[in-house]
């Protein structure tokens, strides 16, 4: 090496980037991640691992899954060759912004949303347009969105978004449609909680592509199991940038025994719903406590105290939530993922606790 | 979207570059992916599925897994804070292309060798540099890898290189080392069949990345695990295009136990290798074949056949093998993995029947 440091072959939007990271933290109480408390049956669970043991761990697993995608085919009624299965969302949305970003290209995102987009984004050195959020209710600014997107060669639309909430509207995401230049990718992590999915936009337009996952209403966080849907022809492109072989012999056999019993969910995602619902009631009588709409598994809060100080007296009462507030627009914010009703009243309780007295009940 | 077609949204290198892509077919004797025919033991297999079903499903694996790093880096003697790990090692090497090319930067790649390092550069519109290996015996054109490496951002060595199995000696990647302006990745893939690895040249070469997988000698493709080796503050950097919870909670499980039960398949290695040493004086009695040096558990051969044919003639035999003969200087050629000893001889008889027998034994 000539007299070099290492890191001046990295890229620079990749030295100024800073990591994704979550610092791991035990906690009687989790409400941090989004995921579903209700475990899949330990019946199920010892289905899978005997199918699992049963097969050769030695030999990779199928080039293009047949089985999963045909299954997923029937499960959502789209076709099987707009279909692409990977190891978790995450990488299915990478795919995506790794065949349509570059120098030069162009990206839309709504701030505040999941990180990972703008990371991905910076690192294949895009234009980055951010549109904030409505700072009043932070519901999507569609207007500013349909503007950006007819520039732009990918508009990411996180709906129901994380970490706000907030779901877009079926006619607002078709007048994004019809203006955009490019790609419109809207990330549905969390629609099996909002009663809507932009896959009835599908079959009409050819520049929506469609990302899910099984961490959250599945319950398969561990397991990492997401898939794409698009128009065959962009589907394909999208494929060249996936690596080979990234969903292993254990997630296929849970994911395809998970879609045959998806009734197995149902009444998780049901109660889930059902104490969103019970939660915003009782946040409300709070007067110290902003909540703000959401069509998903968690809430946010705004209260006056520091949301570091508040997130640490909820830890110290065994509850852990997410600090949030170093997001665009989300000072004083805390992220609370809906657990069961044992863990959501804890949480409760965490709160009257920490919060003055003055303020909780007028 | 303005009356275009959704595939204009996708990058021109993506458009032209071909999937990577590999037809699954069955049969008896399965010599086409360079696995390992040695499965692990059933009791390993119980003990691992025993203490995943015990797991809690919907929960996110650790960010980073520190239990799987500490014991990679224990039995590496490498420093915890320089490891990754990926689903596969695939992950791995797209992570580092991502930080280090884009639009007007340069990789320098030898010709032939595994087919995703040229096809992940092109998605991210880097300049390829193509080396060919020399067409005498296809070694490394050490020299002009050394020239090229002067002005590359990025030099990409597979040793032993698929699908050649030919490796580079130490003192040649320490020139090239010397000489690159960026990082040398080595993707050691077949180390544990060649008894060398550059790990031994990492502490005095912060430009030097390695990357390995389970999916060879340690016969887990199926599960999906690699790592990476680096400098911590290249490390540092390659994370952050590394997706977070990559490596879901069966592969974590299994791969600790692997690490810990390493001795389980030094004994499969040790007879591949023996059995690769018999392939060769068996290749070298008949006179219409010739072989190519290998590091590796696979093999080329060279025929006076058309490489489709001899495939077809030995598959119509139940013997599968990989058709090469598209890659540069590989014509007639096929790539035949190291198998069990009753595979190998199924091979050679196959191979006997489909060779003329004037040209069979000199």
């Amino acid at each position: 090496m000539q007299g070099r440091s290492p890191s001046d072959a990295i890229k620079p939007e990749v030295r100024a980037a800073s990591a994704y990271t979550l610092k791991h933290v035990a906690a009687d109480i989790k409400l941090d991640q989004n995921e579903n408390p209700y475990e899949l049956p330990q019946e199920f669970k010892e289905e899978v691992v005997r199918r699992v043991a049963a097969r050769s761990w030695g030999r990779y697993p199928e080039f293009v899954p047949a089985a999963i995608t045909h299954t997923l085919a029937q499960h959502t009624g789209w076709t099987e060759d707009g279909i692409l299965v990977g190891n978790g969302s995450n990488e299915l949305l990478q795919a995506t912004l790794l065949v349509t970003l570059g120098h030069g290209r162009t990206v839309v995102i709504p701030q505040p949303t999941f990180t990972l987009y703008k990371l991905q984004s910076s690192i294949l050195q895009a234009n980055i347009v951010t549109i904030p959020l409505k700072a009043a209710d932070l519901t999507f600014d569609v207007d500013g969105l349909v503007r950006a997107a007819e520039s732009a060669d990918v508009v990411v639309i996180c709906s129901p978004n994380n970490p706000t909430g907030g779901l877009m509207k079926q006619e607002d995401l078709q007048r994004i449609l019809d203006n955009a230049k490019g790609i419109v990718l809207v990330d549905e992590a969390y629609h099996e909680f909002s009663g809507q999915t932009a896959l009835d936009l599908l079959k009409a337009n050819p520049n929506l592509v469609i990302t899910r996952t099984f961490s959250k209403a599945l319950s398969m966080a561990g397991l990492r199991f997401g898939y794409l849907m698009a128009h065959p022809e962009v589907a394909r492109e999208i494929h060249k940038a996936k690596l080979p072989y990234n969903v292993n012999i254990f997630t296929l056999t849970a994911a395809q025994l998970a879609i045959e019993r998806v009734d197995l969910m149902t009444k998780s995602v049901q109660t889930l719903i059902s104490e969103r619902q019970r939660m915003f009631n009782e946040l409300r009588k709070r007067m110290g406590v902003r909540t703000f709409e959401s069509c998903t598994n968690f809430f946010l809060i705004r209260t006056a105290k520091i949301a570091s100080v508040l997130f640490e007296e909820l830890y110290a009462q065994g509850v852990l939530v997410r600090d949030v507030s170093s997001y665009p627009m989300l000072e004083r914010v805390l992220r609370v993922t809906v657990g069961t009703p044992e863990q959501n009243d804890r949480f409760l309780a965490a709160l009257d606790n920490a919060l003055p007295k003055e303020v909780r009940r007028p």
